[in-house]
């Protein structure tokens, strides 16, 4: 392996999620970070809003889940390939994830 | 549609590159850029490197791809899920990507 190259798969061995939300670090810099996130099952807590200082793109790879934006007027549902860009201060929640097979998300925050 | 919030999909609908690859722009700011890439079939052009300036971490969604880093022996063969994080200025280049079904790429250079 070349110095500093870093490989792997998102969809393989993906880690068990059914005791919380895992969140794997992919890549972070001075101008944002990617992270994996598997959840299984898992919801944002009750009256939680996600507050954030910088834009997110969120993107679903597999499982299905159901994202919540302030203001509007129904949840989102989400599946396999669906991405989603949140301005920074877009207030957003997660209403539902599926447990089986579990949702795994890949998130950029730029 | 809340201000500002955008969504799509990367895996339906993915634009046509049998005329040449197709770079769809996602979300771009300060901190770095974030685009799908959809290739049918094409490679970089002989004796063609890559040398970007910031980190870029590229993850293939649908089919498969030969991706070469210089000084490593051999191409690695990506398929769906797999990813690569590739240090600013680490040489790389596009072997072959599958026409059938094209290869589908989200780029994120941060």
């Amino acid at each position: 392996m070349t110095a500093g190259v870093r490989a792997g798969t998102l969809l393989a061995g993906v880690p068990d999620a059914a005791a919380g939300e895992r969140i794997v670090p992919l890549l972070a810099g001075p101008g944002g970070r990617i992270e994996q996130i598997v959840s299984a099952g898992q919801a944002s807590p009750d009256g939680f809003w996600y507050d954030q200082d910088r834009a997110e793109f969120v993107l679903l790879l597999a499982g299905t889940a159901g994202l919540r934006i302030e203001g509007e007027p129904r949840t989102r549902e989400l599946r396999a390939g669906d991405y989603v860009v949140l301005p920074a201060h877009c207030r957003h929640r997660v209403e539902r994830t599926s447990a089986v097979p579990p949702a795994v998300w890949l998130a950029v925050h730029l």
